[in-house]
């Protein structure tokens, strides 16, 4: 096992670096990245299966969870969302509709109805990301996958449901048998996604849902060859500690899915991508079974409780490339 | 001179009504006059040519204020908007688009964005306005005068502006040379708002801007003819008290358009419209010269600063016919 103070006591070394990122797991990931790399060394892919179209409005969750994140503007303790934000508008919107389960603040809107006008005007999603960004100071480089409709859904007792019914909705606790990444075989990845990873010299993937955050980004044509053909060196993080999600339902899906629901089975689902894994200290005791997956393992304190340790564990993704070789 | 009280000692008759109203004096008119009638004795037909496409949302600023109003909801103060309503998506919104002259409140636009979306998925806008009446407890039917896009537009030495910008954001500061209802000519009127006047016994017209507000529904095509066709007794109370509008551009926009800013500027423009028309005590030395344009006159307190004045008001233009004509 690596002994993680000598690897902190090393400088960034500013590689070219692409990060695929989920939500909230991925945002809180490169809230400490961002402290160490400046704009051009990072690019952001990002996922759009969780997009949902509510009441008109063209809605990114994941995509606003980095974005608002990044800004600084998102609301710490829910890890999505703004905040200081209200609902004012959500209560409004229960005299006209009753589907007010997903929450959406007064804030939070402008930045969907300025989504969903951008889109109306014509502009890809990419376009309207980076404009969105630029209007909220973000300089980082936040790409979706594809600018075509790709909808993560979620087959269940209940029938298919779209990931944000599941999510918020039923709050993941109906039994998952199948996760469809609708219109992705169809959808074309976004050609900066794709030239990103060629040039990267370090690909991380961001402590997300691997079924459905990293595992929609890899379900969009091209972008898994696009990584297994890149010379970057692959990083993952494992989003299970002690065989349960920081957040969310990835541990609970895994189960469901038939995969070990640990940090195993997340390396399990990245074998032949990534080169090494990085799992938390109470997991240690997986360490060989991912060994034997053929990949590197650090193992570190993965939880990211502050400022400190997200900054500590971007840090220890982007040496690791050195430091497992050394 | 009628005396009010005699008139208010009458019971209103409970006539098949129907009220041309444009936003803020239309919709007090309003609240005075539902205390009195009851939903199957009042058809109101409201004006479209101050709506307004903005950030993608298709906003109808006279249709909301006289629904808001009905339904007890607005804020009092202002006349328009929502009461206790927050403006925390104005502020975000600023950091997407600068044009955020026109105030749209949290609450409020859970209205616009219902709106749009019922009128994208295929619903004319009259259907939508039942809708949201439905959803908010409004009993009264509020009839868009026509479907189609009808447009107020204001010619200034600034050029042709929206209604809104130069209602809102020039604060009609600009001096006015035409006013055009764009698409009017080719606007097909609500069959619901043709058939109401055809079967109504007393036709109002609100204290609303006679050039823009009632201006605009008389625009539509078929609208005017069928007001002069109708059998009704019709009535109209000017908005213009000792030659000013008592909220809003009414005065200035008269006089910039070369007619008189007074309650006879207001006569005039109805002339052969109406059969009475109502003015304020302060405007007593009009009645003769309104007189002479073939209507007759009723001369009260035209000012509704409280409930019960816009009851007197309303219970006044309900019983103007037998007044007069007693």
């Amino acid at each position: 096992m690596l002994c993680v103070n000598t690897v902190f006591k090393k400088l960034a070394s500013f590689k070219k670096t692409v990060v695929l990122a989920g939500g909230v797991g991925g945002a809180r990931f490169l809230q400490g990245l961002t402290r160490i790399l400046p704009p051009d060394r990072l690019d952001i892919i990002g996922n759009v299966g969780d997009d949902i179209e509510l009441y008109g409005l063209h809605i990114s969750p994941d995509l606003d969870t980095v974005m608002y994140t990044i800004a600084g503007l998102v609301d710490e303790e829910k890890g999505w969302g703004l905040k200081k934000d209200s609902f004012n508008f959500l209560q409004m919107f229960k005299h006209y509709d009753c589907r007010t389960w997903f929450k959406i603040g007064d804030m939070d809107v402008a930045t969907h109805i300025f989504r969903t006008f951008l889109i109306q005007k014509g502009l890809p999603l990419s376009e309207v990301t980076k404009i969105l960004c630029h209007n909220l100071g973000v300089k980082y480089n936040i790409i979706p996958v594809t600018d075509d409709k790709v909808r993560t859904k979620v087959d269940t007792k209940e029938g298919l449901l779209d990931f944000q019914e599941y999510f918020v909705k039923k709050k993941f606790e109906v039994e998952i048998r199948k996760v469809i990444f609708e219109g992705a075989n169809d959808s074309i990845p976004n050609s900066n996604a794709l030239k990103v990873i060629e040039k990267a010299q370090i690909i991380i993937f961001a402590p997300s849902n691997p079924i459905v955050s990293i595992g929609c980004i890899l379900s969009v044509p091209g972008i898994k060859e696009a990584i297994k053909r890149s010379k970057a060196y692959k990083v993952a993080i494992s989003p299970i500690i002690g065989g349960k999600a920081v957040r969310g339902p990835a541990h609970k899906m895994m189960k469901e899915l038939g995969n070990e629901s640990s940090s195993f089975g997340v390396a399990a689902i990245y074998k032949e991508l990534i080169n090494v894994m990085i799992i938390d200290n109470r997991d240690v005791n997986l360490k060989t079974s991912i060994n034997d997956l053929g990949m590197s393992v650090i193992v570190t304190n993965t939880l990211m409780s502050n400022m400190d340790s997200k900054i500590n564990l971007a840090r220890l993704a982007l040496n690791s490339m050195s430091d497992v070789q050394s």
